[in-house]
């Protein structure tokens, strides 16, 4: 089954688009809970309302030589049936890439990853090559540095179109074992719009709700498309740390519960 | 000390342009020799004739969760006078960008960094906020997948300029504390010969010679700059993998000692 498929039928089973982003920032976990159990207490209290988890390895990165054992156990705790997603934004050249996309896909078993564009196709081919995952290719950012490049209006010869628009041309044009989607700001609604009535078979991966200040009903209005996994919306500051305190997963349920809630309301 | 002002001296010290690159292809190690051991060996044979070591990230992940351990044991095995390089291609938002910059700075305590401009500043300044540390942005990379994007034409209003020339722009305009570099592939001769000529004063990192098939000739005499550290030149698989066998730490030497000579003979 491909990873798609697989997210559609999480969505229809937990009736939800709700991806709960595992970013546990080391700063703000409740005194005395380590990173692992604080992980496996979220997925524990969230896992009902969750479509999916993403796991950004910045903030595994950041221990150190320990940090890629926190990423595996963490993996680990997460079901079976939920798909598993690796933000890790890698891209290389090519010989280089099939060693990251190992790295993710053999040796840690995500069941997806995100990727960087810049390096064009043969620094992304080797993780499409995994026919059973997903590769969300990054196209237009939830970040303010997103206009530096990404919202550039590049010349095509007889057209002209931001960059992120090209990204999500050639991502298109990648997707022949529909294994890509597309990773869109929440905070550039007008973007992940007018690319939803382009692509309407492309997945999308929506960070940047929340902390970050996108808007949801926007995003769920112009965003679902007509494809498995159409749409998925990332929270993670919001969620795993709606309390400081130690009743932190109670209040992790109640926020994921919360927003599952809300988008679906949307969603109708 | 600066990192590029460090770079400079070890350049002198050592009459020698040429980095290193510890990419330890796992499949192509010499029977019985483990990656650490073989980076020890590589280092030991070849550090009379690097001004640098630059080590891929890919193919230490490659092991899984082994790999930032071997990661760290490589760094270490590196004399302190030699500046290193993490060429880990990272970039994401902000925060995010921060936990990386600290687990490569802080812990694995790399000496400069290989970072993916398409999340534009905020992706960036993470990592340039260690002004001790070097911050290289990859510019126009050494692979076919570069004209997807890298090359395509960005209408500024005016003018207009490839992608890749916008973003040494950027670059230059994020290079205040004078700890920007960019990565130029050799086998983009002419790109690199026309950013040199734009910016004197920006370091240059050069991967694509040897077994990619750039041109070292017009490398070295398009490349050179005006600012300490102002190119180095990468070579990986050509060094490291000079030979398959037993005595793979003598032919690297050799074969670094002959790179570093042809390229002293460019120089002049």
């Amino acid at each position: 089954m491909s990873f798609f498929d697989k997210l559609g039928c999480r969505i229809t089973s937990s009736n939800s688009l709700l991806c709960v982003g595992l970013d546990p920032d080391v700063a703000k976990l409740p005194a005395g809970v380590g990173l692992v159990e604080f992980n496996r207490a979220i997925v524990a209290a969230t896992k009902d309302f969750a479509c999916a988890y993403k796991l950004n390895f910045a903030f595994y990165e950041e221990a150190g030589v320990a940090g890629w054992g926190l990423l595996a156990e963490t993996r680990r705790c997460i079901p079976a049936d939920i798909p598993v997603i690796a933000d890790a934004k890698r891209a290389d050249i090519g010989n280089t890439s099939r060693a990251y996309a190992r790295a993710i896909f053999e040796e840690l078993k995500f069941d997806a990853v995100t990727v960087n564009p810049y390096l064009g196709y043969d620094g992304v081919a080797p993780f499409l090559e995994f026919r059973d995952r997903g590769v969300y290719i990054l196209c237009r950012t939830s970040n303010p540095g997103a206009a530096d490049f990404q919202t550039l209006p590049v010349d095509l010869g007889g057209r002209v179109a931001p960059l992120y628009e090209v990204v999500a041309e050639k991502a298109s044009q990648w997707n022949e074992h529909s294994n890509v989607g597309l990773v869109l700001g929440a905070t550039g609604a007008a973007e992940l719009g007018l690319i939803r009535r382009k692509f309407p078979n492309l997945p999308f991966l929506v960070p940047g709700v929340g902390a970050q200040g996108g808007d949801l009903t926007l995003v769920v209005r112009d965003g679902q498309g007509s494809c498995p996994g159409g749409l998925i919306i990332n929270v993670s500051r919001q969620v795993i740390f709606a309390s400081p305190s130690s009743d932190f997963a109670e209040a992790a349920a109640q926020a994921a519960q919360a927003l599952r809630d809300e988008i679906n309301q949307y969603r109708q």
